[in-house]
């Protein structure tokens, strides 16, 4: 199962690592975290729900958009 | 009381508005932080200890590296 989620506020491959390993250390079940930096996305596998994601996204600094698929 | 440390792989803004968050979420007793990109810096305020200052910052994706003063 994977699900794509709109992230604002990235905008360099730091940006991109910060979410990525917020969202893996912060949500239980994540298996692997994916980011598009230009389509401001990423995309999460596993068996996490939203809302982890979304605090995840949050705490790290970057603006949580919802699913975006 | 503030403290400056050396934290590494900020690049723009959006990293350093990410550790910025991520310290004053993480870190009981922040007052406040300042990031000085150029330099790879953070500089807290307040009553944090190290410990929390580190743990923060690498759970935001970015590397500590010690007090730099």
């Amino acid at each position: 199962m994977s699900a794509t989620y709109h992230v604002a506020g990235m905008t360099c491959g730091g940006c991109a690592r910060s979410v990525e390993v917020a969202i893996k250390d912060a949500a239980p079940g994540v298996e692997s975290v994916t980011v598009d930096l230009e389509a401001g996305t990423v995309t999460v596998s596993g068996s996490a729900d939203d809302a982890s994601i979304e605090t995840a996204v949050d705490d790290a600094g970057f603006t949580y958009g919802g699913r975006a698929a």
